[in-house]
């Protein structure tokens, strides 16, 4: 297996990312979290339609590097939250879709990262959990991804005692889309990537960046705000193309081989 | 029965509005979804207290008709959403509890009906989804109603794969209010909305507009508005009496028959 | 037992408060809520880590005092509204972690007492409603902090039938954290309160605070707050002590007796 830290292949339209730093747990350093936002903005760019974010090793990621937070300063941590923050922002932006995997834990920033990738499935191995509630720094940046998916009372336990939540508690809270025996974990991440990943690219690219964008808002103002996209892109080949197959009961031609 | 396209119905203080073109799946035309608002205002200015809204036929409604989508340029795109989302408004905002009784298949437009309704009963052979997903044509105003009522990770779910969701996971998810066999379906929808419309009719017309308003905006600001609102309502006629009931344990007065 | 309509006991780091008027189902009288505030300012200012919100006698707490409600006018009924939404940010800003610890009825503001606080445990004979929605004072303000808590179809259904929710049913909406046996329900609110102040006082603090800084607002926007707060948390002597202690595998000074 090559020691790089991050490793990115390409099977037929999916692109797979593995954070491999094993022996450090895959702790976001800063060097990290660079290149997953390079190796996120390339495939960005590719024509994959879906990415599987993964961790080599034990666990997904046991979120930041405490031995650069311990060096950092005002401005060093600033660097590195902001860094993280820009990766979160680059992988809900990026036109693909993005599930991640998980198995072991997945704690503080690498809890955030599953929180704030579209989908996500768990191996029945999976832990999540907001540690820094235990400790002297609390999660502020994963809580914000975290409170996101799951309900308030939920989030401020998870925030609050620091816990490990397991990966069937993550399923019923919602922060996962299910969880799976380890076993099938990676034929099921791939079954629900491939489900996903249906439409036309350029289609299903601008419904997750609209969703992100309408989250969280009024429902009046998302709706001025899809209301207006979805009208645009019902002027689309893809739209036309769409509807003209489905009423002429034919497959649409993005899907053809 | 009737060949309109829309029936409405009354029964006492309930309004049933019945979507009535089953030969299309109760698609939304343009036209229809103009009769829908039309009913809506009617029955919004009746004394009914509350609205079954349902759909003939083997499914409740497969979302807009395909057949007007195809031929609107951007003008009539906007023309089609902005009526549908005229409709969604329309149910917020009429003093009546609105309740969605679905069986069979509810799709796009039609999912969002019975997301944007005050409440919703499903039947056991309902489904719930938002195709546009797997399609060239996302569904991004379907998905404003939808992610306001179920978790985000859920919300891309059905959004990204387009695959319905059966009534059970509907009921987990919190898209509807809880599934039953198809053939208590009618006596649930009933059931529930006569305990939702016991209250005052002034007061739940208000309650449901406030819920509304402050649904989605930062707690402080939902409290700015919802005290006021609750503080002027304690000096109307009902809520006097409602109070003048309790205190003295009598029925109040508008429950009087 | 005492006859003072407020009870404050102080137990190693947790304090107790406890509503004392069973006779008047421990209703939130203006004097009672004003007590409260004080109750839980002086606490706040106390080296206190965590607080259990309970009531004395059958019930938790049935909301405003229709006594108080029936003499009101609109200045009073707004002084009395002003003073519970008051109470309720009080509770969400002081540093310490508040569970709300549930046994009977809680209702109306009862019912948003137990919304807004940090945490709940209900015993199963707890039962959470909003009962305005089915007489003629809607409950308004409680909704803010129920729909706040639970998914709107069910927020919907409480607000407008009134009906009461069970402990079971609170719990798998998020209503409350967990619902245990009565006879369970005093060492499960003290097991999780005390998993859930572990963590450096001053750091716990300002994560509660954090959080309800950031729910509610888009992810982005959310963002912006939280990294900030995190990057100059860093730097605080709890988080050195915190990260250090990690490094170096031992306990950090703050948990030392």
């Amino acid at each position: 297996m090559s020691d790089e830290p991050l490793l990115v292949e390409r099977d037929g339209a999916v692109a797979t990312i593995t954070m491999n730093r094993p022996e450090r747990r895959n702790a976001l350093s800063l060097d990290l979290m660079r290149r997953l936002i390079d190796a996120f903005e390339e495939v960005g760019e590719s024509d994959a339609t879906g990415v599987v974010l993964a961790g080599s090793g034990p666990v997904f990621s046991a979120g930041h590097d405490f031995a650069d937070v311990a060096e950092a300063d005002l401005d060093g941590a600033r660097e590195l939250l902001r860094t993280c923050v820009h990766l979160m922002e680059t992988i809900q932006s990026v036109p693909q879709v993005v599930l991640a995997r998980v198995h072991g834990l997945a704690t503080a920033a690498g809890c955030q990262l599953v929180a704030d990738c579209d989908l996500a499935v768990a191996g029945h191995s999976a832990g999540f959990a907001a540690p820094g509630g235990k400790g002297g720094w609390f999660c502020h940046t994963p809580m914000v991804a975290i409170s996101r998916c799951i309900g308030r009372k939920h989030a401020m336990e998870m925030a609050l005692t620091g816990d490990t939540v397991d990966s069937h508690s993550a399923a019923e809270w919602g922060l996962v889309n299910r969880a799976v025996p380890d076993a099938e974990l990676e034929s099921a991440a791939l079954e629900l990537l491939e489900r996903a990943t249906r439409g036309a690219p350029r289609s299903s690219a601008l419904g997750k960046q609209t969703l992100y964008a309408q989250f969280d808002r009024p429902e009046r103002d998302a709706y001025d705000h899809a209301l207006e996209v979805m009208a645009v892109s019902s002027q689309t080949p893809e739209a036309r193309e769409g509807i003209a197959a489905f009423l002429e009961k034919r497959t649409p031609s993005w899907r053809a081989e």
